[in-house]
Parts: C-alpha cells; sequence; structure tokens
C-alpha cells in the first residue's frame, strides 16, 4: 500500500524503494507528527469537514499510536516509506475507516514542514540550555581563577598580559551571540505552513490562526506556496549550528595549544582525555580535536544543504528531503558536543605557576611606548623607541626590563624611563580600565554582567 | 616606512610584501576609516590625552585626506600596505609631528574592526533598498496580472492551478525573510570594538560610549579580546547573502524554465536577454542563469569565510584579512544582482494565453477527490477513485473531464459527480479561501499585506 | 577496559566516552581490519618478533574472529569503542594471551589508515562497475533511439538540432571521466601506511614492502608522519564522488525538464517515480530530484571534511575520526544512487512525437547563415541577415522557413534562398559530420566508441 | 555593436551588460584566445572554407592584434563585452570584411572552452614549477639540519622522538601528491572542445586532430555537447587547488605553533614576519597566518564553482561565466603564496638548542614498552607497565628515566630494565629503522628519493 496508488499501474523498483525511503531518518518525528495529526483533526472538525465522533475518533487513536511509541512498542510495517504513512497507516488499523479522513485537505508537502518546524523550535530551546551549561562553565573558571595573569596573543606571539578570566571570557560572549541566533531562527521557524496543501492551499475552511495557536507558533504562513517551500529555517539553523561550531572549535584550538608540553597552561581531566594504544605516556586532548573536527563537519551540512536548495524551482521539489538527515545530525552532534566541551572546561586543570612563568618583559614594550607618550611625545615615536629597545635587548641577550640605563638613555635622550613603573604586569593590565578591558574591575563588571545574562534566562 | 619598524632589521621580502599588502581591497574603507579616525581624535581629547588644539589640527588633516579621496585626489605611496597606513601617512605629511599622536591607544585591530562593522552597516542599508526594489517589481507584476490562472507545479509537474499573482507573491516572501535576516546581522554588527586595543582593552580613559553614539554603535563589545577577534557580523552576512542568492537562484531556475519554447509563459525584454554569437535566432535569459551561478559563487563566499574562521584560536590571527575580500565581494554581486533582476522581472513579457492553454483538467484531480469528499467518502477512499479515474482516462486518450458517464459510474458506483462543478479552474482557486491560499480574496489581502510591509519601510 | 589504561587514574566520563566512540560508524572496517591484522602477525613472524606457533596462533583467532562476523555473530562488549578494539578483544579473548601480542610495533594510527586505505580501495572498484551500468543504461537507450532528431538546447532555449543519441551520449562522457578519477584516486589509495607505528615508523624490523603485496598495496609509504597523517586519499574521493553527483544532478535536472507535461519528452516508469498524497494525478520523477539533491549532500561531504583538514598540524590528531562517516557516507549514496537513475534512464518511454514536434525551423537559423557563407558572405554578415528574418518572422507571425521570396530579397539582396535545402532537420544534422558532432556517421562511430570502452573494462 | 545584434530590437539596460560583461576577468585570455583564432583560421583554410589570402589576412592582422596586446598598447572599446569580442572587433579594424570570417563555423561556446582549457595547461606547468620551489626548500633545510632530533608530536602531545629532517620531509610528500594531481588535471584539460560549435558539431569540414595538434592538446572532444559543457577540468583544478592549500595550512599551523615563544623551534625571519602597529615587540608569522587562511578562501572556490554547476542541465548556460573568476583566483593565490611559503621555510631559523631542550624521556615510554616486549612480555601487558611508570614518575615528580631501581621492580618484577639503553633519544630513533621510518639511514634514503623526484623533473 502507498499513500499514492491509483493512478500507478506498477509498483516501485525495489531499489528505487529503498532510495526513496525516509524512514530510518524522520521516524524521530512522531511525537510532533502525531501531535500535529491531533491538532489537524481539532481543525477539521472546527472547519465542519468532521463530526465531532469522527474528531473524537481520530484523536483518540492518534492517542494510541502516541502511546506505542513512547512505549517504544510501535512496530512499523514494510510498507512504511515515512513517519508519516507510518502513524496514518497504523491509525486507519486502529481506527477503522475514519482513519481515511485525516488526511483531508492536507498535503505531505504542509504536514511534513509543520512537523520539522515544531521538532526544531523544541530541538532549538534544548540547545540554548545547552549552550548555557558551557558558558556556566567558562564563567566559572574565570571567577575561579580571577586574578591571574597569563600572556594575552595574537598570531601566537605573545602580546600584551592579560587576565586569564579575560581570555576565558573572550569566549564566553561568542556564545552569547550565538544563543541570540538560534533564538532569531527559532523565532522564524514558528511560522505555520499547515493549511498551505500541497501548494495551493486547502480547500477547506480552515482557520489556520486557531492551528498554529493550538499547536504554538506564533503566525502563519502568507503564502502557501512559500509555505511547503521555504526551508529558510533549516539553512539558517544549519548556519548558526556552524558557527556555533567554529566557536568551540577556536576554543578548543586554544586549549589543545595550551595543554601541550611547550605551554602547559592547563591539563585535561582524564575523564576528557584519552590515551594512546602505543604510547604509554600520551594523555591527548581527543574531546576538544573531535569538537575542532566536528566543526568542519558542521560547516559541510551547511554548505551541503544550501547547494540542494539553490537552483530549485519554487514550491516543493523532492530534494527537499534531503533537509532533515543534515539538520538531525547537526543537532545530534551539538547536543553532546556541547556538555562535552562544557566538562572538559569545568574539569581541566590550570597550572598558575607555568603561565606566570610564561609571562615576558617584552610584552610590555606597548606600556613602555605609552609611559613615553604620557611624557608627551607622540606615539609613532615611542613606538619606534620601544621597538629599537626590544631589539637592543634582543641582541644584548638581556630582558627588556634589565637594559641598562645608558641604553635607555641612548634610546631615549631625554625622556625619563623607570623600568619599576613600566615593567610591572599588574600595573599593566590594572591600566586598561575600560569597560571591556582587561584590568581587574573592568573584567569583574564583565563577570557580573555576563552571570546576570545566565541568570535572566533561567528565569 | 611600515608602522612597526622599531624591532625590525631588515625590510619584507618583496613577493613577501605583495601578498600582505591588502591595499587593493581595502582602500574602499577610506571614508569609515577616517570619520573612525576623526571619532577617535575627539575621543582622545575628552580623555585629555590631546589637547583641543592637537585633536584640532588632526581632524582637520582628515577632512583634508577625505576631501582628497572624495575628490578622486587621493595619491598612494608605495609603503602604503593598506588604508589605515595610507591615511595615517598622508595625515601625517598633512598635519606634521601631531599625525603621529593619532594611533595613540589604539591598534590596526580594533581599528580595522571598526571600520569594517561600520562599513557593513551602511552596505546593509543600502542592499535593504535593493531588496525592496525587486520585492516591488515581484509585486507589480502580481497587480498587474491578477486573476491570471496558472498551473501550479511541484516536481515540475503541473499539480494544482493557482493565480499566477499567488505564485509571484510567493518569491516575495522569501526576499522579507532576508530582509529581517539583514537587519538582524545589521543590529549584531553594530557593536562598537573601538578601544579594545590589540587585545587587552586601550591603556587610556576613553569613554567608550561615548565613541560608540558618535559613530551610529548601538552598543560597545564586552570584552576586547573577543572585540578584535570576531568575526561573525561577516559570516553572517555571508550566510544571509548565500541564502539570498539561493531565493534569486530560485525565482530565476523558475523563469528560465517559463521562458523555454515548450512553456512559452514569459519573454524576456530584449534588455534583459541576450543572443548567441552563432545562432541568429537565439534570445537567451542570461541574467537569470547569471544570477542562479552567482548563487553558487555566493555559497563559495561563506564557506571560504568560515573555513577560514574554524580552527583559528582566540584574539586576533592575520586569516581574518581574508574577511573584507569575501563580503566584498558578496555586497558588489547583490548590489547588481539584484536590480537586474528587478529589472528582469519588470520587463518580461507575460503570455497569458501561453499559460492559461497549459490548464490541464488533471489538475483538477484533487478537487474531484475533495468534492467526493464532501459526500462523506473518506479522503484516502476519493483519492483512489481519482487516481483511477486518470489513470482511465490517461488510457482513453482523453481528458480527464470528459471520462463518459458510464466510467465515472463505474469508478464510483452510487456517488454523484458533475463534471462542470468539480472542473473549473475558476472554482478550483476560489475555493483555497483560506488565508495564504490562491483564492483571488485570499491573494488580494496578500497582496495588500505586502504592499504595506514595503511602505511601512519607507516612511 | 581500554587499550590506554595505565597512565590513567579515572575512567572516562559517560558523554565523552560516547563522543569519542567511533564503533557505530566503523565497525563496517571489520573485515579490512583483520585482514590486515593477519597481514601484520605474518609480517612480524617474519620479522622474528613472533614465533611461528605464535603467529599461527594470532592467524587462526583472527580467522575465527572473522568467521563471527561473517556469520552475523559477533557480539560487541561495552568496552569496545572502535572496531579495532572490538577484534582484539575478541581475539584475546578466543587466543588468550598471545593475543596481546598483536599490536606489538603498531599503532592503532597506521591500522586505521591501513584499513581504512583498503576497504576505499575495493570500494571504489565496486563504484566503477556500478558508473558502468549507468553508461550502459545511456548506452542502450541510444542505440535504441538511434536516428531521432530533437532541439539541442542552450540556455534552455532552443539552440540547434542534435540526435537524441547524441544527448543521451554527452551524459556518458563525464560518466567516463568519473571513472577515470575513481581510479587515479584507487592509485594514489594503493599506497600501504602499515609499519608507521604511531609516527615514528615501527622499532620492528618489519619488511613493509612484502607486507604491501601481502595485503594488495601498490607501494609503501615514504615517510612515516606523513603515511599517519595522510587523508588525501578521502578528500580526493569525496571530489570525486560530490563530481559525480554534480554529472547526475545535470542528468536528472534535464529529464526532470524534459518529463514536464511542456516538454513530455519522457515519461518515466511507475517503478521509478512516485506520487502524491493528495493529489491523485501526479507522477513526479522523485528519483531524479533525489539524485539532484543528494549532489549537493556529497558537495556538502566534501566542503566538511576539507574544512576539517585544513589547519590541522602535521601527524596525526583526533579530527581526522570525521573522515570515515563523511566517506562511507558518500559511497553508500552512490551506491544506490547509480543504479536507480540507471534504472530510471533505462525504463523511461521516450515520446519521438513529441521530441519532433518541438523541432521549430527558427533552430535552423545558423544554417541560414552558414548557408550564405558558402555563397562569400562573410559570417559576422550572415548572421545578422539571419538575425533579421528570425525578427521579421516573428513579427509576422510565420515559421521562418514560410517567410515569403520578397522577405528574402529584402534581407539578403542578390543572394539566393532555397528553403527546402536550408530548412530541413535532417540535412542539417548531417552536415555536423566532424569527429564529435551530431551527424549520424559521427554520432555511430561514438557510439563504437563508447561500447568499446565498456566492453574492453570487463574482460 | 554586439556579436548577437539582428535578431534584438533594443539595446541591453546598462546594468545588465555590467552583469553581463565579463572582460574585466577573461581579458587575460587575449593570449590564448589570439593563438586558438590563429589556429582556427588555418583550419578553416585546410577546410576549404577560407582561401589562403583571406587566411593570411587573418592571420597578420591577428598578429598584429597579438604585438598590441603585447605591448600594453591594445585599446577596449566600450562595446568589448568580453575578450573575445575585443579581438574580433580589432581584428575586422585591421584587416576589414575578412575579419568577419574568423567566426564561421565557430562558436563563442567552444571558443571559451578551448581558450580557457589552454591558459589552464599552461598555468598548471607554471604552478608546477612554483611546487618545487617550495619542495626544494624543505629539502635544503631537511639536509642543513640532519641529525637534529626533535620531539614528533600527535594530537600536539609529545609522541616520539624523529628526526627534524624527517619532520620537514613529511610535508614533502603531500606537495608531491599534489604535483601528480595537476599533473593529471592537466592530462584530462588538454582535451580540444574547438569543433563542437554551440553544441551540434561545426558544420564545416575541420580537421579536428590536426587543430588538436596544433594548439598542443591531446585529444579531441568525443561529443561536441560534452565539448561545450563540461567544466571537469575547472572544478578538478579548484580541488588540487584547495588540497594544495590545505597542505600548505597544515605546514602553517605547525610553523606558527613552533615559532610561539613557548615553543621557540623556529624564528621567521624579518623579511617574512611582519610587526604591531602598537605593540613593538612583536613579529608576527604573518605569512604563514595568510597562507592558512587563504587555504580556506581556496575552498570557498570549489565549494561555489561546484554549487554552480550542480544542478545544471545538459549543454552551455550562461551559469558556466563563473568558472574563470573562481580558477584566476586561486591560480593567483596560488602562484604568490607558494614561494612565499618557500621564502619563509628557507629563511627561517631553526633553534636547535630549544628544540633538543624539548625531547623528553616521558615520549620513550613506548621504547620502554617494547623493550620489555623483546624480554618475551606481550605488548598489551608491556604497554601497561610502562603506563604505569609513566603515572608513579609523575606522581613523584621526577624525569621517567630517573625512577628508582626499587620502583623498577614494583612495576616490572623480574623484568630487567636497563635505563640507559633504553632512555636514549638517539638509540630510539635509530630503531625506527624501515623504510619510511626515522632512523637516520631510513631518513637519508628518503632526502634521496625526494631530491631524485625534483631533479628528474627538472631534466
Amino acid at each position: 500500500m502507498t499513500l499514492w496508488g491509483g493512478r500507478f499501474a506498477g509498483g516501485l523498483d525495489p531499489l528505487a524503494a529503498r532510495f526513496n525511503a525516509s524512514l530510518a531518518v524522520d521516524q524521530r518525528l512522531w511525537d510532533v507528527d502525531i501531535r500535529g495529526s491531533v491538532a489537524w483533526s481539532r481543525a477539521l472538525a472546527r472547519a465542519g469537514v468532521l463530526t465531532d465522533a469522527e474528531c473524537q475518533a481520530l484523536c483518540s487513536g492518534l492517542m494510541q499510536v502516541w502511546a506505542e511509541f513512547n512505549a517504544g512498542r510501535f512496530v512499523f510495517a514494510p510498507g512504511d516509506e515515512d513517519i508519516h504513512t507510518a502513524v496514518e497507516r497504523r491509525l486507519s488499523e486502529i481506527a477503522g475507516p475514519v482513519g481515511g479522513k485525516l488526511h483531508t485537505g492536507r498535503s505531505r508537502n504542509d504536514q511534513v514542514a509543520t512537523d520539522f518546524r515544531l521538532w526544531l523550535m523544541e530541538a532549538l530551546a534544548h540547545l540554548q540550555q545547552r549552550l548555557a551549561t558551557l558558558q556556566s562553565a567558562l564563567l566559572n573558571q574565570a571567577e575561579a581563577h580571577f586574578g591571574l595573569i597569563m600572556p594575552g596573543y595574537t598570531h601566537l606571539q605573545r602580546a600584551q598580559p592579560v587576565l586569564f578570566s579575560h581570555w576565558l571570557l573572550s569566549h564566553f560572549w561568542p556564545l552569547e551571540r550565538d544563543r541570540e541566533r538560534l533564538g532569531q531562527t527559532a523565532g522564524r521557524a514558528a511560522t505555520l505552513p499547515l493549511g498551505s496543501g500541497a501548494l495551493a492551499g486547502t480547500g477547506f475552511p480552515i482557520d489556520r490562526e486557531a492551528l498554529a495557536r493550538d499547536l504554538g507558533f506564533a503566525r502563519i504562513s502568507p503564502n502557501s506556496i512559500d509555505g511547503v517551500a521555504d526551508r529558510d529555517f533549516a539553512a539558517e539553523f544549519l548556519f548558526a549550528a556552524a558557527l556555533l561550531g567554529t566557536h568551540l572549535s577556536r576554543v578548543a584550538e586554544a586549549l589543545i595549544i595550551f595543554a601541550s608540553a611547550e605551554f602547559g597552561f592547563v591539563e585535561m581531566s582524564d575523564a576528557f582525555a584519552a590515551g594512546s594504544s602505543l604510547m604509554p605516556q600520551k594523555k591527548n586532548p581527543d574531546m576538544l580535536e573531535l569538537a575542532r573536527g566536528k566543526a568542519g563537519t558542521l560547516l559541510g551540512l551547511l554548505a551541503g544543504l544550501m547547494a540542494t536548495l539553490k537552483g530549485l524551482p519554487s514550491a516543493y521539489d523532492k530534494d527537499l528531503q534531503e533537509d532533515k538527515q543534515a539538520v538531525f545530525t547537526a543537532f545530534d552532534t551539538l547536543d553532546v558536543m556541547l556538555p562535552v566541551v562544557a566538562g572538559t572546561v569545568s574539569t581541566m586543570r590550570i597550572d598558575q605557576d607555568k603561565i606566570r612563568a610564561a609571562l615576558d618583559t617584552g610584552s610590555l614594550a606597548t606600556d613602555l611606548a605609552e609611559y613615553l607618550v604620557r611624557q608627551g611625545v607622540p606615539f609613532r615615536e615611542t613606538h619606534g623607541i620601544a621597538g629599537r629597545a626590544v631589539r637592543r635587548a634582543l641582541e644584548m641577550g638581556v630582558d627588556l626590563s634589565a637594559l641598562p640605563a645608558e641604553e635607555w638613555a641612548a634610546l631615549a635622550p631625554g625622556l625619563d624611563i623607570s623600568p619599576a613603573e613600566v615593567f610591572d604586569f599588574g600595573q599593566s593590565v590594572g591600566r586598561r580600565a575600560v569597560p571591556g578591558g582587561t584590568a581587574p574591575e573592568a573584567v569583574q563588571a564583565q563577570l557580573a554582567l555576563a552571570r546576570n545574562l545566565l541568570i535572566s534566562r533561567q528565569i
């Protein structure tokens, strides 16, 4: 049995049937599909298409199908090409001929689009919680290590000293943008296509606004052709997922480098690391490497779906069936990746001594230049003086702060240089007290802001 | 001369200099760069780092540089590796040593990020106008051809009759989502990084909130490391551009098919078509094909930048320099593509006769099934009856509406079938009167909604 | 139990274990993994690391494991994180402590790379057969419809008449290039990494050349670090798969358009088409649409893996674990898609009348221009004359071939135009007799060439 | 004037003309376009379509056009929409009406495809030379530092000691595969489409084989439709470029990490590094970061073109115009990137002391385990012993090699452990003497193999 047998003389080629079948992928939609069908039954009844008794029969049959799925007792039949066929087939077994009335005025096109959006709306809410867990992990570590100064890097070269907490928080804010993007995606996903029929709009007087309210959608689609063809929400989610993956990849990349023996800033806990089948001494940051690698996979899911969407003409084409595997894979990936990265961050050991030992007065050259600026010399000039001082110190093989006084006199004639004041990591950090800067009071304010954001969302 | 000479003994290898230089790409930032520097000068003065006279000297020097660019008289020097170097070099020529004070407390990292965001905010506003032009073109054609019925397609097979205006509007709404996405991207771009310094925050007491107001930003970045490293706004724009490109590709694909001799629904005007160097009879929809092709290129720009971003550690790395070429190319592409597609749509000739001739009573089989539903038969059953009727008509080589009465009697025993009522395209369309449906009153409402959206935005 | 327990105090976090586990993906490697281990055991014996009895014990234990897998009786244990662990665990259960000697001098790094390459080499040979099936289907249809003339299209506009067989063959040759590419990929994949150890080379005197011969590799990897890090073969396969997908997408796109009611050139058999849950009359080319859609997915797999590979430092990083899912998905997709497209092509009905009816003398305008060229007029001029003739015919509403003599006289004064000779589709086709052209004798030669290629490969 | 005016009443919309024009991109094809036209003229003469005098007139006119381009004196006219139009327009100015005979029997479709392939064939040869330069740089450094032992890394954790030369060579072989791939791409590109006309084959009796020989092609295209539609060669090149970019990215990533202060293994020369506008002490590996970043851009070019190709129907569609920008950008990028990376590698300073200081006896744990294997204990057991020894050493805070004898006795009762023999980096490296291993003699052989490959190619 198929849903479209009447016009067809022969059956589907077995390999074609396998190529066509989407059940393995879309069966996880059983919950939203049944809820959608219950709402549709009610809408048909409100429209006078079904009697109350028929509606009741359909709804209670659907409830029973739901219960079978929920209990893991649902049995698929060989002809169930997708979850929608399976649910309707089982409903008819339970409810009898009235089951054949469920699909009145509806098409798989608007049904699938509705199911998929409903699923995504709930999936996005779930991922936002996962995000908050990782944000909390970063925040907790930032609070726990407040005051620790580390070398800040650009180009992976030591640049200027920053608070370790400030560095951790620099990975909090990208996640906050991800949260905002996921929310906006959910907002746009909350448009109900049901009632669009195959493409022309349903032929029955359905109250679509009421249907939208029933199912938790914010609005109805304004055009039935666009209603069944629109997969922007899937592409948007894949983009948000890929960008989130990119952010996880960046924090992973940094921590993998920090976990090298040469840096030695952090050590993964045994619970979030792996060893080697050959080399007994190895403790590898596998979780972070997987996160970094999976960011590539997420990008591929986005590129793949967008390539599929591009070039389709309007309305529904079967190519759109590719949307679900991509979205489900992206969701499943993030669903595990976010807590695993959170666990890795929460349990990693911070080696404060190693971090402090990596501070280097060379990274105070900017402070030197700015110190001279405060004596009235244009920055371009003081930048040059400081640069030559760095070079001189390298040539002499001494620390920048240890250049002898006569060298300073030669480098900056007539200027006053007090190494003690200039070459102090704490003072350097403290001077960057603008909002968003790395001075302790600025970071304290940043921590409070971040904490408040997390709390406000849980209320 | 470079901005970072003091520490360096030798010069840059010529090929390395060419590889490193970004001037050819970033020179279009001259306007935002200078406006950013004027604001920075004022902020330095407010912070007491510059005297009012120094600030005045810098600002009037910058105005002069601006005037040179604006008049097309600015001359780049060989050492100008990027637009920022060029502006500062020229400023110092004009203003003398005080020019060396401009870069106080600022880094190219926060400067570039500020310029780029400012540029994008304005570019996005511009593209939204371009979008509105195309939306208007669709809307005007929809209004001009109101009432015309066409075959609606799914899987490129005739599915159900729809209003041609409804079909046109199905391409209006994706653009409306694009507009919303571009707006949200602009919203997130409006975060000021200036004052972040290289990564640690500026060492001078800059009032960053005032600076944000001066430059038209909505807020300041909360973390200086993230401030210089964040390129989410660029990736977001490229995504929005690629999805917009996909929407243009879909309308292009449909119109290219409609413009084939076999469909013959539309004909491009000579002003938006091209011929062949070999085949004298050809009139090709080149503009639409280019739009469809460039959608692929836009997707590539997105994939490329995201691959670049993935795997970077935190803070600024030079890889980020790849961001601008991608964003500028995407902007320039859309800046021409949107009006060209709008022009193509506005000037194409609609062949109403060909469109009407393509209507086919087979596409009313759903109406037949629903007609029988109204007589109380479950839809699954009426779907089967209608399917068999289609098959029978194919076998007999007649139109579905022309099946003889005895065939109907055999197919649907005991049911009443009145071809005149069922097989009427106008009635079919008229029955789909739910909001979003293709019935004339529903499309009329949709047109009004769309028109109001366009008008409200221009106020 | 894990393979790397000694150095670790605690166990892996359960979610981390799930994130880390690859068994669900890599278990299909059981066959190549066991064959690789048998070969490794023998190599260890040849190197004097194992006694013959030990080698014998390992090999017969591995054979038993193989038999369990082959019979579907293998039972995975909870700690089996990947197929390699599972096999070795089971081997030790069967063979006792000697099982602990199997991994001597080997690392999972070189083991996995070896397994994966071996699997791919065989998968590529399989896909090449699948390709030949589709090529045969095209060729058979081309032979079956030899002589039928169709309008050739560029820009989806009728361009010049061509043989339908010629059009079908235009999709044969891209597949031939795919075959060549898959072969070259297999050639490069046939480089044995085993013996590379974790990265430094095995510490035992293994005869790697003999090992390569045992396992069917063409050569050994020349550098052990590159040996474990190289995934070029995976990226190459994904590229070849994506380009093959693109070719399938192109033939699908053309046939979808040809299957529209407006073209009506082909009709899919019921065995390779699908209907609609709502619209009883629909017969949709779902198989071709899925092929077109999956081409996008294949492109995404390529982009994803390459983004993952980019930016890794040298030697093995865990990110590489992402390689297998992508490669397996691409293989599984093509493994079904190729025969399904072949089946669609083989069983589609060609409507010769509709095809002939679409021939249009306008598409002979080039023949007209070239006819005049043979009278000595420069082509640029005759192109103009023919173009104006087309315009005049459009204005008069007549067929190009039906322009009255006085019009011809006005358009081409002094030139002789004999419509009968010029406006003949058969003569037009026949004139294009260069190798590769569409004249019957040229297409006959092309058919023979294609047939020979297919046959030569089966010998 | 356009090449296709006769049929058109009005001119092209100015914005559409700008959208359509490809001259800015394709003008670099002037050389191959003219050479192609000269060969075409001769072929027309051989076919009796042109007299010898006409052919002579065309060829000498084309030579003059060539000379104007070569001297930088060619002046484009406003109507020159692409390089092909420009050349033919200028030819006609020079040669008079006979210029109008050049395009006889040819279409821009086969002309463009021919030009593009010819250009690519030469570009690929050029890039292979660029590749050899980088391979030489790696090889020279490997020879110069032969004998130096460094820690080999997997997962960026110290794994086992390897020769620094071995590590450098691990980046040689991927480039060798790139060279092979570029060569195979060139091989497939060497298929002549000229003579395919617009799609049906030229209508004149051109000797295509002779034409192929004239232009340096290896064979002619076997099907004229495929001849004008095939862009596999462009996609293949972009893939080869992106994979090459990935290899450059990997070496760049490794060197960027090695150049950090914490590793300190290498220091870029001033000629291949950059400073900071703010921080005077900075020396950044900008060239390597750009290489890493541009690898992302190259991947985007591939994804973009493939998305464009996917979904096109057969034969020529205008979307294909997007091919050239992508291919040219990829070429130009690699053309500079390869020598810049080569220069960076050639001139970087290797800090042998820092490298040696990073050796760590923990990375000899595998040697320990294998040492015990040689005493007959199964590897799985010795791996466990060595792992526990590492843990014990960590707990005691001593070097693995410094564990007291009583600890060894407890860890490996009854086994003999002689630290001196086990914990020697030179011996460890020396034991990995299999072909491809890191032992000095194996690396020496590898160096010889690599050197021979480079030399053999220059002959």
